[in-house]
C-alpha cells in the first residue's frame, strides 16, 4: 500500500470532479456534479473510499490526517451555512450517508439530524420558533443513531412511539405535539441507556466520529459481503461517507420532502413522476407511515417549487443523458436537491426511455442499445399476467399481499407447502406453487417441479430467489405479511387462510400475490413497438447471426417471429417421444442389436467375397448368413419400425424446413441413449418383483422379464458418457441412414414444391475425427441416393457438434471432415468440469456459487477460463484447416449476454438460443460489438 | 506418385544393400546380407514392395518394365545355377515367397518347386536319378500352388494324400513310393481341373506370373488387412516377392531341412537350438507330420554341415548383433542358408539374451535395454504355473491340448460355456474359465467376470484374444482340437469330455490347456537375476522416478520389492469397504447431511457474531442452534462414526508410511460417491416391494423404506460426474478433517518411533482453483493442530490430482495452491473423451478399436493427441506459476510404455503404476531416455 501520510481523504463538493466516482462513490459524485452546475445543493463534503479501505484493516483506526481534514471541511460548511457544529445557540446539523461506487443494499443508509443534543434542541427550537420541529428532529436522530450506530432493535423505538400515539389517540406522527415528542425523546434516551449501559452520546463530535465509523464498518457487514459475493462486486472498493448540512422538510406546511423521476420508471412515459410529502423528512416518504401525494399534486400545492424542480430535472437529464431518480427537500419554501442518480426502471420503461431518448437526439442509437439490459427484455416476452385480469382480481379483493419481485415471470397453481408433495404432484402434471417460510437445499426437488415459488422470508439473494432465477421460474420472496405453517398445510395473510390445493397466482416481476387464477398472456414481439425499433437498431450493429433452437414447427415459427435467421439446433429425438411414435421407436430399439449384428455379419462376408478371397466355403457361409437375415424376426421388426419412423420424420422435417425456407436448419442426428425411450428399469423391477410374488400371470411375467433383461443390458452407469451421440449411429448405421433419408426426402419434396430448404446435418458427440469421417461417408451416400432417386439437387451441409474436450483439442483434424461446427456448450461444460448438471445443480453447484467457489453457475454463464479456452482453441484449429467453416454455438449459453459477448470476441458466425431468447441475443450481440469497439478505442488510447 | 517408367523393380541379391529394408522387405534384406557375406545362399532376386504398391491400385497390372526386369533376373539365376527355367532337360525350379518390411501373418508364405510340369518332372527325375524325389516335389508344388494361388481347399489335397497312404498302409509320406506319388499327382491334377474348370497351368512362366500376382494380392487379403489394422501397421508398405533357386532337402538321406536359433528362444541359453529333418523340405519341419530331430542330433548325423552351420550362426549373430532364427537346407551334403531374421523369443529369453550379449561385449548396455519389450517382463512377474506342477500334470496325462498363446498369464477355474452363467458365477466369487467356440461382443459380460478365456477358433487377432488382452486376462485362442458344444454345456478333445463346472487350467503364455487345477507361483524379482541386472542398468539411465499405486501395506511392500521409489496413489476409500469398517462408514454417511447442515448453520451464526453484527436476536439464535446441535441424534452418530473411522485410518496410514519410510506417499482423500458404500438401490427396491406385498413385517418395512429413500436421494444419473472427489470434502468438511487428522497423527507417531514418513495429501477432482484453496486451508489447519498437539513436526505436501479438463486448462491458477500435481489419467481420459469406461469398453470401445476409429484403447495407451495435449498444457501452466511443482502421473497409463515415453518427453518427475508394473515402468523409462537421445541425434543430423 502506498503511503497514507499527506493524502487527501476529504473533498468538499466543490473540490470533487466527475471522474472521481471510484474515490467519492456514486452519491458523492452526484452531489459534486449538482454543486458544479450550481443547483441548490446544501453545502457538504465526502470522505473518500480510500479512507474506508485504510480504516477497516488497521484495527478500525482513522488513517492519519483524516480526522483533521474532516474537521477542516466541517468548518467550511459552518462558514457556508453560518451555523456552528455543536453550538447550542445556532447548531449546524448534518446528515451522514454511506455511498459506494455502486449502489449496494446492506450497507448503512443515512443518519439525519446529527449534531443534536439536549442543548442544541433548545437552540433549534429557538431559531426556528418551532418547538415541535426541534423535538421531532431530536427523536428522529436518537432513533436512527440508536438503531444504526448503537445496534439497538428498531422495534423497541417503534413501540415507544406507537404507545405515545395510542395514549393521545393520534393517527399519525404529525398529530403528536411538541410535548408528546419531548416525552418520546425522554423514553428514547432511557431506552438507549438501558440497552448500551451508557448515556446517549451528547458530544456532537463524538456522535460524528461514531457515525463515520459505523459507515466504514457497514462495508464489511454480513449482508453487504453476501451481496458483493452474489453480484461479483470486488471487496476492496470501500464506501465513501457523505456529510451534508441538514435542510429540513419538517419545518411546517411550507416545507416537505419528495422523490422524483424524470420519466415514469414503470412505463417510460416522459413526464415527471414521483411522490411528495408535506412537512416531512425524506425517510417519511419511503417509510409508508403516511401516504405521500403524487408529484402532480405538488404542482398544485407548491407551483413555484414544482416549476423549479421540473427545470432542474430537465437539466439533470440533459447532463446525465439518462433518466434520473432525485431526492429533494423544501425548507420553508426553498428547494434543495439532496441526491440524483440513474433511475431504476422496469424492462418496459428501460426500452421506451432508450428509444425515446435516441429519437429525441439526447443519446445516440448506439447508446440506446447499451442502455437496456438484454435479459430484461426477456421479461417483456415472458408469459405475464393480463393487466386487465390483474386489475379485476385486485378489484375483487384477490390481491393478497406483495413481496419481493425475486425472479420474473407469472405463474398460477395450487399452493403446496412441502417439497415432497410439490414434486409428487408436479410429476403428475399439476401446476404447483411451492409456498415455504423460506427455502433450503432440502426444498430444491420441490422447486424443480413447481411452476413458481413463494416465500415469507428472505430477500433478493435468498436461497429461494437464487435458485428460482437459476431455474428460470417466477419467484416472490420475503412476503412478510405471509405466515406459512407447513405442518398445518396452510398459510395466512391477515387472517385470510390459503389451504393446501387452493389456487394462487404470483407475479415475479412485481412481487404481487393473488388468490385464485389470473389469466396470462403471451406477448407478441410485433406489438412491442419500442422493442421492435430497438432490435432493428441492434440488427444494424451486430456482427453475430442470431439463430434459434427449435424442435418442432411451432417453435420454429416462434423463432422466426422473434427474428431468428436460422435453426441452430433441431433435436430430432424430441419427436420420438410422441404417443403414436414411441411404440415404433421401442420396437426399433428392441430389435436393433440383433438385427444389426446379423446384417453386419452378412455385409462383412460380402465384403470379403468382393475383396477376392472368394472360396467355396465362403460361398456357403454367405448363403447361410443370407438365409439367417432373411428369416430373422428381429431384422423384420427392425426394418418395419425404421420404415414407420422414416414416414414420421419426413413430415417433421418438411414442416420445419418449409417454415424456415431460405434459411439454414441444423438437424442433429439421434443423440440420447436408446434406453431413454424404454420403460424405466426401476419401474420394471418393481413390476416383475410383484408379478413373481403373485405368480398368477406367467405370460405377462415372462414378457416383462424379457423387457427387464433388455433394459438391464442397455442401462449404463453414466449414460451421459455412454452409448449415445454418434456412437449410436456408428453401431447402428441403419438409424442414421433412416434419418438422413428422411431429411433429404423432405428437402427434395420441398424443392419440388418451390420452397428453398437448407438442411444441415449435425453429427453429435464426436470425439475423434474418424467418427465424423465414417458417419459422413454414410450420410453422403444417402444424400446422393435420395437426390438421384428423386432427380432433385438440394444444397446441404454436414458438420458436427463440438461438445467434448477432445473434439475441441483436435478440431483441426475434425474440421477436415466438417462443413460446420456448433458448440454444444451444455455438454462441453459438463465434461470440462466433470459435472453432471442433473446431479450437480441441486446437490452442490448452487452451494458452490453460494460459497463463492464459482463466480456463477457455469451452465448459465459460459466459463471463459476453462470451457471458453477450449472453444477458442477449437475455433482457431478448425479455421486453420477449413477457413470456410461455419461456426456457431447452440448450448443454452447462446441466449446469455455475457456468453454472447464472448462468442463475438472469438469471432463465431452465429449464436443459437431458445426462441424466447432470440430478442435478447439480438440485443446482446449488438452490445458485444459496441463494447468491443470501446475496448478497441481504449487499447488504442494506451 | 512419381513416374514408374524406368524404375528398378527387381534386385538380384548381390545388388541389394542393408538399408533397403523398406524396398526389399525383411526376408529380402536377410538374403542380400547373407549373399554379401558370401554365405552359401542359393541365387535369387527380390521384386520390390514398390512393385506391389504399383500393382494393386492399378487393376492388378504389373507396372511397366517389371516383368522384363524379372525375366532378366531369372536369366541371371539360370546362369548362376546352370539350369534353365522351363527347360525339361535341366529345369530351374524356384521358390516364391512374400516378404514385407515387418513379419506379418495372413500373407502368402511360400510356394516351393515352382517351374515343375509334366515334362520337367521327368527331367528332374533323370538328373537327380531319383524318380521318387521328382514326383514328391511335383505333388508338393501342385498342392501348394493349388491351395495358395488357385484358392482350392487344402483339405481336398490332404484327403487324396491320406487315402493314398491308407491304401498302402503307409504311416508317413516318406513311405510312399514314386509310383504311389505319381498316382497322387494324377489325382491332384484332376482335382484342380474339377475345381477351376481348367487344366493345371503347365507353362512355368504362367505359373510364375500367377504366383507373383498371388503374393501381391495377399497384401490386401482380409486377414492381412485385419492384422495391420490391429497392430497399427501402415497399409501402404506393400510386400516384396523373393524368388530363390530351389535347393532340395528331399533328395535322400544326405539331404534335409532345418530351423535353427543362435540361442535358445525359450530360455535364452547361448547355444545352437533348433530342429532338423532328414530328407525333407522346409515345410515338413513345421508341418508336424513327421517329428523332427533336435539340432544337437544333427551334430551326430551330419557333423561337417553342423560345424559349418555353427560357424555361420556365429557370423550372423555378430553381424546382426542379435539372436537369429535361420532356415537352412542341405542338398546332397551341401548346406544352403535360406533365411535369417531376428529370433522371436520368450520374455525370459529376451532378458537373458540382452544381458548376456551386453556382458559378452556384443552390444552396449543401452542397446540391451532397448532389446527387451517392457511389457514382456511383466509376464515374468505375473502369477504363472509352477513348472514342476505343470510337468506333473503333463505326466499324469492332464495336458489336454494346446492353442494359441493369445493373452499371457495363468488361470484355473470351472469350465463354463455361456457368458450369462460365467457372469453369474463370477459375481458369486467363483473362479471361471469361459470356454466358447469363439467369442463375440455378446460374450463380453461373461469375459469380464471370468479368470480366463479359452476358444476353439480364432487367432491372435480374434475377438477373444483382443478383448482378453484388453482386460489383462489370460487367453488361449484357436485350440483347434477342442470341440465346444455350448448347448450341451460341454467340450471335448479327442473324445475326452469336459463338463460344465469341471476344473481346467490355461496357460496364456504357452497356449497349454490342462484338466484340473495347476498350482501357480508368484515370482520374486530378486530371484530373476538377469532381470535384476537389466533393471539396474535401466535405473542408471532413466530420468523419470518410478512410484507405485498401493492402497494397503501388502501392496506397498510389493511395490518396494519391485523397486518403487514412492507411493503415487493410495486410495483411502478401499480401506472403508472392509467388513468391520463398512457399518461405521454407513453410519457416518446416513447422518452426514443432517449433521453437517446443523453444524454449518451454527458456524455461520458464530461467524456472524464474530464479525461484529452481534445483536440480542442473534444471541438467541446462537443459543437455539447450539441446543439443536447438542441434542441432535444425527450429530452424535456422525461424530461417533467419524471417531471410529479415524482410529482405523491412523492404523492404515501408520503401516503404509512406515513401510515407505524415507519415501513420499501420496494419500488421496475420499473420492467415490458416498452411495457406493450403501446397499444397492435396486436390491432395496426389490426388498421393499416384497415386504410391502407380504405385509407381515411393518417394522422391517419401515426401516428399509427409510434406507431406500435415503439411497434414492443420494443416487445420481451420472455418478462419475456427481458428488464425489473434493466436492464431498467441501460439503462435508468433517470427513476431510478426520482423514487429515489420521494422516498427521500417524506421521507424528512414526516420527516419534524414529521413522521418516513423508505424507503428501492429494485432493481429488479439483476443477477450479478455489476448491483447492478452500480444502487446503482446512487441511493446513488440521496439520498445524495435530503437530502442535503432539509436539512433533512432519514434512508434508498438499497437492491435487489433475483429472478434469478444466483443471488442466487452468493449471496455472491451481498451481498457486498446490505443491504437487498428479495426473489421474483414467478420469481425465473419461472426461476428455466423454466416455465412461465402465459403460463403453463393453458396449462400443472395443468395437471402435476393431473398426480402426481409435488406434488403441485410450484407457490403456495414453491418447497423446487429446488427453496428452491437456497434460502438456497443465505441465507448462503449472510450472509457470510454481517452478518447484512435483508432477507425476498415477492413472493406469503409468505402467504403459508408450505412455511412459510421453511422460518422459513432457518432463514429468515420475510415473506411478501398479506394483506389478513397476519393473515395466523402470525399463520403459530408461528406453524413453534412450529413444529421446536417438531422436535428438537424428534431429541434429538433419
Amino acid at each position: 500500500m502506498t503511503s497514507q501520510v499527506g493524502r487527501k481523504w476529504v473533498y468538499l463538493f466543490r473540490e470533487g470532479s466527475t471522474n472521481m466516482r471510484d474515490l467519492l462513490g456514486g452519491k458523492g459524485v452526484g452531489l459534486v456534479e449538482m454543486s458544479a452546475a450550481e443547483l441548490p445543493v446544501p453545502p457538504g463534503f465526502t470522505i473518500t473510499t480510500e479512507a474506508c479501505n485504510a480504516y477497516n484493516p488497521s484495527g478500525q483506526e482513522f488513517p492519519p490526517g483524516m480526522w483533521d481534514q474532516t474537521m477542516e471541511a466541517l468548518r467550511e460548511v459552518e462558514r457556508k451555512t453560518g451555523k456552528s457544529f455543536g453550538d447550542p445557540a445556532n447548531p449546524l446539523l448534518v446528515s451522514v450517508r454511506s455511498g459506494a461506487k455502486v449502489s449496494m443494499p446492506g450497507m448503512m443508509d443515512s443518519i439525519l439530524n446529527l449534531g443534536l443534543n439536549a442543548d442544541a434542541v433548545q437552540g433549534i427550537a429557538r431559531i426556528s420558533g418551532n418547538e415541535r420541529f426541534a423535538q421531532d428532529s431530536y427523536r428522529r436522530f436518537i432513533q436512527m443513531f440508536g438503531r444504526i450506530v448503537l445496534d439497538i432493535s428498531g422495534n423497541a423505538f417503534e413501540e415507544i412511539l406507537e404507545e405515545a400515539k395510542q395514549r393521545v389517540s393520534a393517527s399519525s406522527d404529525t398529530d403528536l405535539t411538541a410535548a408528546h415528542l419531548k416525552e418520546v425523546v425522554r423514553q428514547f434516551l432511557s431506552l438507549v441507556e438501558k440497552e448500551t449501559g451508557t448515556e446517549f452520546p451528547q458530544d456532537p463530535l463524538e456522535q460524528f466520529r461514531l457515525a463515520i465509523k459505523a459507515v466504514f464498518a457497514s462495508w464489511n457487514g454480513k449482508r453487504a459481503v453476501d451481496y458483493r459475493n452474489f453480484y461479483g462486486i470486488a471487496h476492496d472498493l470501500g464506501t465513501a461517507v457523505n456529510v451534508v448540512a441538514m435542510v429540513f422538510g419538517n419545518m411546517g406546511d411550507d416545507s416537505g420532502s419528495g422523490v422524483a423521476f424524470t420519466r415514469d420508471p414503470a412505463t417510460g412515459t416522459p413526464r415527471l413522476y414521483g411522490e411528495y410529502l408535506v412537512n416531512a423528512q425524506g425517510e417519511d416518504v419511503v417509510a409508508g407511515t403516511r401516504t405521500p401525494a403524487s408529484i402532480a399534486e405538488m404542482a398544485r400545492i407548491m407551483p413555484e417549487q414544482y416549476k423549479e424542480l421540473l427545470q432542474i430535472a430537465e437539466r439533470l437529464e440533459s447532463h446525465y443523458r439518462d433518466a434520473q431518480d432525485m431526492e429533494f427537500t423544501i425548507e420553508r419554501g426553498k428547494l434543495y436537491m439532496l441526491q440524483t442518480r440513474a433511475a431504476k426502471r422496469t424492462a418496459q420503461a428501460s426500452v421506451k426511455i432508450a428509444v425515446d431518448m435516441a429519437n429525441e437526439g439526447l443519446i445516440t442509437r448506439e447508446e440506446a442499445l447499451q442502455r437496456v439490459e438484454p435479459l430484461q427484455i426477456n421479461h417483456l416476452l415472458l408469459p405475464r399476467f393480463d393487466e386487465e385480469a390483474k386489475k379485476r382480481a385486485t378489484e375483487l379483493g384477490n390481491l393478497l399481499t406483495q413481496g419481493l419481485n425475486a425472479s420474473p415471470g407469472a405463474a398460477s397453481g395450487k399452493a403446496i407447502f412441502d417439497a415432497d408433495r410439490a414434486e409428487a404432484l408436479g410429476l403428475q402434471g399439476e401446476s404447483i406453487i411451492l409456498v415455504r417460510p423460506e427455502t433450503s437445499p432440502d426444498d430444491v426437488h420441490g422447486m424443480l417441479h413447481a411452476k413458481g415459488i413463494l416465500t415469507a422470508r428472505g430477500g433478493a439473494t435468498s436461497h429461494a430467489a437464487v435458485v428460482a432465477r437459476g431455474l428460470g421460474k417466477p419467484c416472490v420472496a420475503g412476503a412478510e405479511a405471509l405466515t406459512v405453517e407447513p405442518e398445518a398445510h396452510r398459510c395466512t395473510v391477515d387472517g385470510r387462510v390459503i389451504n393446501e390445493g387452493d389456487e394462487i397466482s404470483i407475479d415475479g416481476a412485481t412481487g404481487e400475490i393473488f388468490v385464485g387464477r389470473v389469466a396470462t398472456i403471451e406477448p407478441r414481439l410485433s406489438e412491442e413497438r419500442d422493442l421492435t425499433t430497438l432490435l432493428g437498431w441492434a440488427d444494424e450493429v451486430r456482427r453475430l447471426g442470431v439463430w434459434a433452437n427449435a424442435d418442432d414447427p411451432v417453435a420454429a415459427q416462434r423463432a422466426l417471429d422473434f427474428g431468428a435467421e436460422g435453426i441452430g439446433l433441431c433435436r430430432t429425438e424430441h419427436m420420438f417421444f410422441e404417443k403414436e411414435r414411441l411404440p415404433w421407436m421401442r420396437q426399433m430399439i428392441m430389435a436393433a442389436a440383433q438385427a444389426t449384428r446379423l446384417e453386419q455379419e452378412l455385409q462383412a462376408l460380402e465384403k470379403e467375397a468382393a475383396a477376392g478371397d472368394r472360396s467355396k466355403e465362403l460361398e456357403q457361409r454367405l448363403a447361410d448368413q443370407g438365409a439367417l437375415v432373411a428369416g430373422s424376426e428381429d431384422v423384420k421388426r427392425f426394418r418395419e419400425a425404421l420404415a414407420r419412423l422414416l414416414q414420421f420424420q419426413v413430415q417433421d422435417f418438411k414442416a420445419i424446413l418449409g417454415i424456415m425456407t431460405g434459411k439454414p436448419v441444423i438437424i442433429r442426428l439421434l443423440d440420447p441413449p436408446l434406453h431413454e425411450f424404454l420403460p424405466r428399469y426401476e419401474d420394471l423391477l418393481v413390476e416383475v418383483t410383484t408379478l413373481r410374488l403373485k405368480g398368477d400371470d406367467p405370460a405377462t411375467l415372462a414378457e416383462r422379464e424379457n423387457l427387464l433383461r433388455m433394459v438391464e443390458e442397455m442401462r449404463e452407469q453414466n449414460p451421459m458418457l455412454g452409448l449415445r451421440g454418434c456412437r449410436l449411429g456408428i453401431l447402428y448405421g441403419a438409424i442414421n441412414q433412416m434419418q438422413a433419408r428422411a431429411i433429404f426426402t423432405a428437402a427434395c419434396e420441398l424443392v419440388k414444391d418451390g420452397s428453398d430448404p437448407h438442411p444441415e446435418i449435425m453429427v453429435p458427440l464426436v470425439g475423434h475425427a474418424n467418427e465424423l469421417r465414417l458417419v459422413r461417408q454414410e450420410l453422403e451416400q444417402v444424400a446422393q441416393d435420395v437426390q438421384q432417386e428423386l432427380g432433385i439437387r438440394v444444397p446441404y451441409k454436414i458438420g458436427t457438434m463440438i461438445e467434448l474436450p477432445r473434439a475441441a483439442l483436435t478440431a483441426d483434424e475434425i474440421a477436415s471432415h466438417a462443413q460446420f461446427f456448433s458448440f454444444g456448450t451444455n455438454d462441453l461444460t459438463q465434461t470440462t468440469f466433470g459435472i453432471s448438471r442433473d446431479d450437480a445443480e441441486e446437490k452442490f453447484l448452487l452451494k458452490y456459487v453460494e460459497l463463492g467457489i464459482l463466480p456463477e453457475n457455469p451452465f448459465q454463464v459460459l466459463d471463459r477460463e476453462g470451457v471458453g479456452k477450449l472453444i477458442k482453441t477449437a475455433v482457431e484449429l478448425g479455421r486453420r484447416t477449413n477457413p470456410d467453416l461455419e461456426i456457431g454455438i447452440c448450448g443454452e449459453h447462446g441466449g446469455d449476454p455475457s456468453s454472447i459477448e464472448f462468442c463475438n470476441q472469438i469471432d463465431l458466425d452465429y449464436v443459437s438460443s431458445s426462441p424466447f431468447r432470440v430478442p435478447v441475443a439480438r440485443l446482446a450481440a449488438a452490445q458485444a460489438v459496441l463494447t468491443s469497439h470501446q475496448l478497441g478505442l481504449r487499447f488504442a488510447d494506451v
